[in-house]
């Protein structure tokens, strides 16, 4: 076979959404723009057909409702076709290596996204697939969330704030989402503080990659398992308590760990001394666990303007990678044509 | 959150499908007459895409060929999609209360179909969710069944007569398939006969509707273990007999409580006395239990064409209720610009 | 009811794709031409929209990736849609016979296409569906990768050569793709060798079918375990050897029938004594069991071209069958007009 049409890593014009770290702030700010333009022309009542007859593959892992819906649904009003590869229906590794798979997949499609038990996973599919790999969520990180929350925090701007004064709290278990947001939050010049029991911090890893975006873009990124924190914060996320993948804990021995101390209502909110600090979560919610009906239902929750962002992120994503999917597809013709 | 923009019983020009008995008869002929015209339309060759780049959230907790199969041709057919969430895709109730399952794709999709275990699910799902919500069968009714149902009793009317003297027998178990075929019958004006035995009798809240019914269009509504009823019939509407959901019995004792007696056999077509006399079937059928292969398949059997009608039906319904979602958005956009 | 409209074998101008030797040359040099044709088209950037608002049911007994993502790329290329019942969502056989499955479908959508556990599921959908039905691979033939076998064949034809003198060697098991290899080589006047262990010999069925296509277009057929066959092949062609559907076999007992003498390795394709020898195969590839690394990602390997090739010969199908389920549908609807 002739590698130059079939492996990722040796397409030159490829780019994969594997981890927000991967990209410069003006990247992400260009699908965050995309994503905000794309959702107020569909608004208007206009129609985009940029992704005519486009597939995406979706290979589920893990069963998805919000990641699998919000991409299906982008996919059609941008005048393309999500194949929903639910969980069972390819086993990565299992009749056939991931890396065959992602060839295959990448001969046949024209963009994959995939929800994987493993971060390697969705690497060695992005190395092998000649076509762009976007991740809908892995053990290490929750890419397509982060762009949802970023445009969900601007929607949701405090009035006259500049970027340096805006604090974000996350509360609770340190997941996927966390590592997210912190990379994010801090990226965009923002005040990130994961707010948290110590045996599930944030690791240092991550801290660490927030340090380096604070010494370019200014803000913070601390961890603390002190309440002062919240104090001035305009928005306070949470995630559920049981832990995802193998690392699932027991209702008892979460509880013990979490509760009531980490638990979000409006005791807490209150504790931030703002009245117009906002509530998020990437849901689902495990009600009256992280989070109480009060804040969740209450005037200040925009976790269900927060979930609808995740259809206006990824008609973001979707456009900006299948326009990368065009410019691959029209490289591999040039170096055809050339042979 | 701003409850407005979220939850279905808080948009006033939200209308569901939930039971054909919260709609008046001329709301039903509207919706039989929109899969009519469309019908014919597609027939001599037309394209629609009155449902341009929407979207239909079809939710199955059950196992359904028909329903699934009818409703995403129908979204194709008019320029939508489909989004199918199999059975285990979403476990309403499960990670994530139906309340807020409902919210979440209520801010994604355009419609929501569902087959649901409880009839109280469907409910659920149409009070949070700020689409319409279409019932794709619950333990209690089968309304887009029964829209396809009258459409075949019409394409199938007996030549000559009027409502009032068309008589629309059900044999066997009083199904969900049973219920709304009652209500429809009698709302269009027909006589409706439940012709079984007395421990699976049609209720008599069902009874109740069809008579109240019948009171408005004339008709007439009853239950009966006589055969003498067969007599005259236009109609004769079977469906299995093992029960469905949670009221699934042996074959053992169906068969005892059953067979012979309301077996649909070519004696039974005999009974009716008129060689005209329709077979109708929801189908999928018990073969040679409920039905034998002779009526089945026989001159009299119009089970294909109701089949086909599922499609028929299910057109109308996403263009009619499609059009209840714009003028919800609309509402919610207009909401939005006034604040 | 009026079978006309509803059993397929009553509809004289229904043609189905069962076997790939149900057709004559021509026919299947049709079908590869339109393939060909519709991937120059799309690849030099034309839209198709043939298949406009029309439906293909795919009804999945076994799991199949590259089979479910090709039919479903290929429909969306070409305007359409296909509908994926995956395995378990429809039993065959099982609430509903497949014949009343068959006529259902064949109501609701415009094309079939199975994969199913046996043959004899795959004729009675075609005999009582009364639109096109298309075998995704049953336990005898697998016709769609055949074709796609044939386009990857022509696509690196062996300069200079006529088919009488091109050589196809199959190697291994004699699986359904065996089967269907041996028929498509020798309809299109090639030599076919099946070269594997005696308890694994293509049956004499299929080498009498080859022989007669043979006598038709010259070319050759045979079987044989003796090693001296590889010499001068142009093609050698491998499948898993664990066996399919029931015929599975442990790890153990393949190994002891097929290894080493029957892996294709460096060593073997040295055999063939032609250094421009392709290897095809039609994955999923148990590496370094039926072949090895060195041979599957060599530059001799067309296996991922033929992978995507799957995708050509699929657009092919859904488009010539797509034109017969026309014919079909508008010599239905004159029987009805006629009435």
């Amino acid at each position: 076979m002739d590698k130059l049409y079939t492996l990722g890593h040796q397409v030159p014009t490829k780019k994969d959404f594997i981890d927000t770290a991967d990209f410069d702030q003006s990247e992400i700010l260009d699908i965050i723009n995309t994503s905000r333009i794309v959702r107020m022309y569909i608004e208007k009542g206009g129609y985009l057909n940029s992704l005519f007859h486009k597939t995406l593959a979706m290979l589920f892992e893990q069963k998805s409702t919000r990641t699998r819906v919000s991409f299906e649904t982008a996919m059609v009003q941008l005048g393309g076709h999500a194949i929903n590869l639910a969980p069972g229906a390819i086993q990565l590794g299992a009749h056939e290596t991931i890396e065959d798979t992602a060839v295959v997949l990448g001969r046949m499609c024209d963009m994959i996204m995939s929800r994987v038990d493993r971060h390697e996973s969705i690497e060695a599919l992005a190395k092998y697939a000649r076509v762009p790999v976007i991740n809908g969520m892995s053990d290490k990180v929750h890419p397509t969330q982060g762009i949802g929350d970023m445009i969900t925090i601007f929607d949701h701007w405090p009035e006259g704030k500049v970027p340096n004064d805006v604090k974000v709290i996350f509360v609770g278990d340190a997941t996927q989402v966390c590592n997210t947001l912190c990379e994010m939050v801090t990226k965009m010049g923002m005040n990130f503080v994961h707010y948290g029991p110590k045996n599930h911090k944030i690791s240092d890893e991550w801290l660490m990659i927030g340090r380096k975006n604070v010494e370019k873009y200014g803000g913070s990124c601390s961890y603390t398992d002190n309440s002062e924190c919240l104090r001035d914060a305009d928005f306070i996320y949470t995630d559920v308590w049981y832990g995802l993948y193998d690392k699932e804990t027991s209702k008892e021995e979460y509880m013990r760990d979490f509760y009531p101390k980490y638990q979000v209502n409006d005791e807490m909110m209150m504790a931030t001394g703002n009245s117009n600090c906002k509530f998020m979560h990437c849901l689902p919610a495990n009600r009256n666990e992280e989070v109480t009906d009060s804040v969740l239902d209450g005037p200040n929750s925009i976790a269900w303007d927060e979930a609808e962002n995740r259809l206006t992120a990824q008609r973001g994503l979707v456009l900006y990678f299948g326009r990368v999917a065009q410019i691959t597809l029209d490289y591999i013709k040039q170096q055809k044509e050339a042979k």
